[in-house]
C-alpha cells in the first residue's frame, strides 16, 4: 500500500492544489507542499501531452531543490468538452459560459502524475469520462454563487456543491478531482520494484 | 440546488454513517443525525429491494417522531458479488474473506434513499459498479490492519485508504460512499415541485 512504500520517505507534493493534497493525506501521508508556479499555456498539442508536460515540468522544477531520495510528484488536471480544453474559468462568466457547455453532456477528464524518485521518473495519466445533469440558468447562477467554480478547471468541484450535478463517471473518481490514486500507487509499486 | 430546496427546513438524517452526513454537509446541509437502529437482515429478495425496504424502514421509524414538514432521509447501502451480499465484515478473517472475493473482480453497489416530507414520500436506489484491481495477500493483509474494512459494507472504503484498489467505478461515485447524491437532488427537485 501507498502508506507503506512510502513509510520512510519525504514526499514533496508540486502542486498548490488543496485537493491533491487531500488526497495523498488520505493515503496517510503528510506530504510537503512546494507549489511550482510554472506557467501552463493551453496549447494545439493532445490533452494527455499537455497534461504531462506540465506534471513534468512541475515535478521537475521542485525536485532541483530535494535530495534525490525524496520523492517529488507533479500533477495536471485537464478538462475536454468536444476537443475543446477549459481551463480555470477567468471570472463568473466565463464561469457560466462553461457550465452552459458542461450541461446535459459528456466531458472528460485528464489528469497526470509525474513522479520523481531516486534518480527515476515516471511519468502517465488517467482518463475519465464525466457525464453533467442537464442545468437550467437558474441552477448555474445558483452553483457560480457559491464560489465553487473559480478555481476549478472546467469551472465545477466534484468534491463539492458540483456533485449533485454529476450523472456518472466512468474511471477513477479520484482523477477528476486531481489525483489518480490507483494510477500513483501502481507507478509507486513498479518505481519501489525497480530499486 | 439542494441547499436552496431545503433553505428554510430541518433536514433528519436516520442513518449513523458519518459518511453520509458528511455528503449531506458538502451540500450545505446541517443534518440532524437520528440512528434508526432498525434491524438489516440480508434475504433472498433482490438486493435493490432489500436496500429500498432498510431505507424506507430507517425513514419510518425516524419520521414518527417529527411534524410532517422535516425532511427525513433513510438510507442504506448492498455490496454485491456474483450474486451475493457482502456486509459489514463480523471479524478480520471475514474481512480477509470478503477482500478476496473482491480481487480483481467487478463488483456492484446499490445505495436506496427515502425521503420523506410532508406527508409525501419518495424510495428510489442507484446502482454503481466498482472495478477492483487484484490484491495480494500482503496488500489484503496490511489494509485489514489499517481497521478501515471493519464498519462498512463490502469490508471496503472508497474514501479511505481502500481509494488505491480501485480501478474503475462506473455510475455514481457518491451512491458507493454511501449517498447517491444526484438521485438525492433529482427526488428533492421532484418532491418540490409537487407542493
Amino acid at each position: 500500500m501507498i502508506h507503506k512504500i512510502l513509510n520512510k520517505h519525504k514526499v514533496v507534493l508540486a502542486s498548490e492544489s488543496p485537493r491533491r493534497k487531500q488526497l495523498l493525506e488520505m493515503m496517510g501521508l503528510k506530504p510537503l507542499v512546494i507549489p511550482a508556479n510554472i506557467a501552463e499555456p493551453i496549447t494545439n498539442e493532445r490533452p494527455y501531452k499537455q497534461a504531462i508536460n506540465h506534471a513534468r515540468n512541475k515535478a521537475n522544477k521542485v525536485a532541483a531543490a530535494f535530495n534525490p531520495d525524496t520523492i517529488v510528484v507533479g500533477s495536471d488536471t485537464i478538462v475536454v468538452l468536444d476537443q475543446h480544453i477549459l481551463g480555470k474559468p477567468a471570472d463568473a462568466k466565463q464561469a457560466v459560459d462553461y457550465l452552459r457547455l458542461l450541461s446535459g453532456k459528456d466531458h472528460y477528464v485528464y489528469t497526470a502524475i509525474c513522479i520523481m524518485w531516486n534518480n527515476h521518473c515516471i511519468s502517465d495519466y488517467e482518463r475519465t469520462k464525466v457525464s453533467f445533469c442537464t442545468l437550467s440558468e437558474q441552477e448555474i447562477e445558483e452553483y457560480v454563487k457559491t464560489g465553487e467554480p473559480f478555481d476549478k478547471a472546467g469551472a465545477y468541484g466534484i468534491q463539492g456543491y458540483g456533485a449533485q450535478f454529476i450523472k456518472e463517471v466512468r474511471g477513477c473518481y479520484f482523477n477528476v478531482m486531481g489525483f489518480p490514486l490507483q494510477l500513483f500507487y501502481r507507478s509507486l509499486k513498479e518505481m519501489a520494484a525497480d530499486e
